[in-house]
């Protein structure tokens, strides 16, 4: 049975659509029990049916999106932090949020822990790609700011685990992030950790990626200091709403834009489907004991049902010992 | 007379676009006189009625994309190095290129040198937003890799000069590209130069912009060091384009996709126009003594005439002395 605590509030829509997404979810995974933090009483009538599934600790609070890390842990009537010592006292499978990322990143570090041997634990996002189905790992994306070559090092045997475990890529290529795609190129951890890649077994290394070519679908993992992927990503995310605002706009412009979209509109939903980070499941904490799964805050049932979906994932498929063995193995190559 | 030295050769697509981009200047605007420099035999005929507004320099080479700084100057016989030691010879105005962007950055600050008191310069490029003919001026883009506080200050003021000079805004509204708009947000050279920008009179400083609200259209200059700078516009322009080659896809899809295009196409053309990067005339290098600009790799006639275009604006409004009178400020009141 994979047990995992839930969040139930700190999303922008409160319990309402993390409520469905749960319940939805029981009826999918039958092996499953999933811990709910929140109102209880809000939700609670909902999941009669499924007590063999569900469990409930009631939490009145909810971790504001900014909050420093000594505010977060005193906030221990919040269902965040509550959620978590749930996880580390029950010693549970993992943690599923849509509250602050700050929070997340802070509370999953000090209450859960890192892994043995692992520096420093990174954000990572699955992005969408051009390729359908085709999903790109990119960490750090903003949990560090700075990062050593060591811990890039770290970044990309985590990634390429999480690639091998959820993603089911055999041998995932990895990248790292830079401003040219020729060895030399880049920061001086960048060009150091190229180095330190280029001699590291467990790890399928393939040099540079300019973020230009990032997205088209032909690169499993990308490694970057949390600065430059938090860059990378709000990069992406503004320009890809640019252009979904135009779209949108340009439909809507005339009664013969207006007209054209009742033809196209099937066909433009296929590219709405290439694009739904939805079902992504958010991002995730790589590095701690347990597995930490962070929701965006806008998340609707649907998406939310996919973050649980990726913990549970991650859950049986064991990916903390997966990433604790290639540690070893890395630090046995020494 | 402005006197802009035209590197004929370089561009994608050889000295026919160039050719094409010139003779539409020279036609549109009487005070410049253009030095043409390349392959002279090409292209010399198509200006015989142009003869005082245009002169001919002979060069037969070419910089290759990727140059050391060693061979590039080494390259005398390359209209790119002939072009840049015409403009130092004759103190003409400033010098326009499709060619190499390292070669560029390298040629023109060897070459033609720094300005005074600039201790960096800084390679800035007119983003087009979500709002038409908005554009928003980001630097630097890649000239450095690390910059230190100082140096993003100076990158503020340059930038700052462009926005009124050539964008005609009157108080230009300047950003410090982080990953959280709080102050204190990012690596420490940024966090650094935001206490230095606050007590810039000279600027309007405003504070932290996030990669995400980048181009929405309302900010003038957003400074940011040039791997970070790096990263966001390959960033943007991959999910840009990522987005383009979707739309066209769910347009050709089926028989209904394509007639939608047709009912919807001239409303389309707007979005074209809003998003046409042609017009911004490509990047500039801030801080050297002469006007520098870079136009795309693969411009057409239209973005190389732009490219001139900004080049002309640039000398017609002083860009070298507005900036040094900016920066003889600064010091005056430190």
């Amino acid at each position: 049975m994979i047990k995992l605590v839930i969040d139930m509030e700190g999303s922008d829509f409160g319990n309402k659509e993390t409520t469905k997404a749960c319940l939805e979810f029981v009826k999918d995974y039958k092996d499953v029990k999933l811990i709910l933090v929140g109102k209880t009483s809000e939700f609670k009538d909902e999941f009669v049916n499924y007590s063999d599934n569900i469990e409930f600790v009631d939490a009145q609070e909810i971790v504001p999106m900014e909050v420093s890390p000594l505010k977060l842990l005193r906030n221990t009537e919040s269902s965040m932090v509550k959620g978590l010592n749930k996880v580390k006292q029950d010693d549970l499978d993992g943690f599923v949020t849509a509250g602050s990322s700050g929070g997340f990143i802070t509370g999953s570090t000090l209450i859960l822990n890192r892994m043995k041997n692992i520096q420093r634990a990174a954000f990572c996002a699955p992005f969408v790609t051009k390729i359908k189905d085709k999903q790109t790992v990119i960490l750090d994306i903003g949990a560090s700011n700075e990062n050593t070559p060591e811990e890039l090092v770290g970044f990309a045997l985590m990634g390429s685990a999480y690639a091998k475990t959820v993603l089911n890529i055999e041998n995932p290529s990895v990248y790292l992030l830079s401003n040219g795609s020729e060895k030399g190129k880049g920061l001086k951890n960048i060009v150091e950790a190229y180095d330190l890649l280029e001699n590291e077994k467990a790890i399928n290394f393939k040099g540079n990626c300019e973020a230009r070519e990032a997205l088209d679908g032909t690169h499993d993992v990308i490694v970057t200091p949390g600065f430059e992927g938090n860059i990378f990503l709000k990069a992406t995310e503004g320009a890809s709403k640019m252009m979904n605002d135009l779209i949108k706009e340009s439909f809507k412009r005339s009664l013969f834009s207006k007209i054209g979209y009742l033809f196209a509109r099937k066909s433009f939903k296929v590219m709405k489907d290439t694009l739904n980070y939805k079902k992504t499941g958010g991002a995730i904490l790589l590095g701690i004991k347990k597995v930490c799964v962070k929701a965006h805050g806008n998340s609707d049932s649907y998406a939310f049902y996919h973050a649980i979906r990726v913990a549970y994932l991650m859950a049986k498929n064991n990916i903390v010992e997966k990433i604790e063995e290639m540690f070893d193995e890395h630090d046995g190559e020494r």
